[in-house]
């Protein structure tokens, strides 16, 4: 299956069966998660992954009891960082330098730059910042699920507030963004299962300039 | 090559050969963001395809001079709806109507809806959330462009007021968001084509609830 047949495949899954995902398939998506790319390389967000069915129900009301979140066999939930602070941005260049086997002070300039840039805004600037490199990882794996024919529903409609206190991502430094319920699609009782994907058309959407 | 293997394949390729990217590749990629999911299905965005050589030099100065530019093969510009506006939620329940086949009336509780959501937050409310939109689109067009062996940069760098004013999008209710320089890496002169790929590890990325 090619990417543009599983992109035709997915859709925004409103009822699940309940049957759960192998864990090789969630790794895999996690993982294209984590090989997004996001701005100077920082990866501000983190991924949580609840596969409880009890944390599970309990989420579900913070999410406009959305049945899917109970029905899923895995919910990722995208955190970005609530700040994007001197240390953190210290750890991130540590690490970098680590793994390139460079001395840390040739990333001085770098990490100064960006030391810079980011306390000159405030913690929300920087938040929503980090919110959008979370939508990058979050359309990277809504495709990795795709072509690993796992349903996925994307979601933005929950209580963001109440989802962070309930999984205590504030002592984290976390904001949840996204949620990602993932599953396998319930044909019979799923309304959207078999309706067209309605999409603009390219002659609206995209304007060439040649 | 899975889509892992693309996804490691990849990276933010700093410098390009020049070399044309086939349009049936181009196309592909265009068409897997235009797949893409977003909220409430408004796709509340744009994508300007620019390949005129010209152009390309003309909009290097206003990111940076970053060479991938001018020495991409074709640039796609991801630009959010300036604001989620009533004719434009309008427009999209009537296209979605037309493309189900059933009749606008059925969705008015759907629209309504919608308009009621946008309408209580200011066009720069709506433009951030349109913006995070496009960000999927822009995540799953990077993924698209790793699976067809073609680079791409993903890029925020760049004076989107000025790149604004030179395309003309203030006039289509568009302001740009990112950029995606596609064509081909140039593994001589680009430093960090052989760089290793440096991500968090899975154990500080993800939090798992069990």
């Amino acid at each position: 299956m090619s990417l543009l047949e599983a992109l035709n495949w997915r859709y925004a899954t409103k009822r699940m069966n309940g049957k759960q995902v192998p864990d090789e398939k969630v790794n895999t998506i996690i993982e294209a998660a984590r090989l997004a790319p996001s701005s100077a390389g920082l990866q501000p967000f983190s991924i949580i992954v609840v596969k409880d069915k009890e944390l599970l129900r309990k989420i579900q009301p913070i999410a406009n009891n959305q049945p899917q979140i109970a029905e899923a066999s895995h919910l990722l939930v995208f955190a970005a960082w609530d700040n994007i602070s001197e240390e953190r941005i210290k750890e991130a260049i540590s690490h970098l330098a680590k793994e390139r086997n460079m001395p840390e002070e040739t990333l001085n300039e770098f990490k100064n730059k960006l030391t810079g840039i980011f306390a000159n805004r405030t913690a929300e600037e920087n938040f929503q910042s980090a919110a959008r490199q979370a939508y990058i990882a979050f359309g990277v794996a809504i495709t990795a699920a795709a072509t690993e024919q796992v349903d996925a529903t994307p979601m933005e409609g929950f209580n963001n507030a109440q989802l962070d206190e309930f999984l205590g991502l504030k002592e984290k430094g976390l904001r949840s963004v996204t949620l990602l319920p993932l599953g396998y699609r319930d044909e019979q009782n799923d309304w959207l299962a078999n309706q067209k994907k309605v999409r603009w058309p390219k002659e609206k959407m995209v304007i060439e300039l040649n």
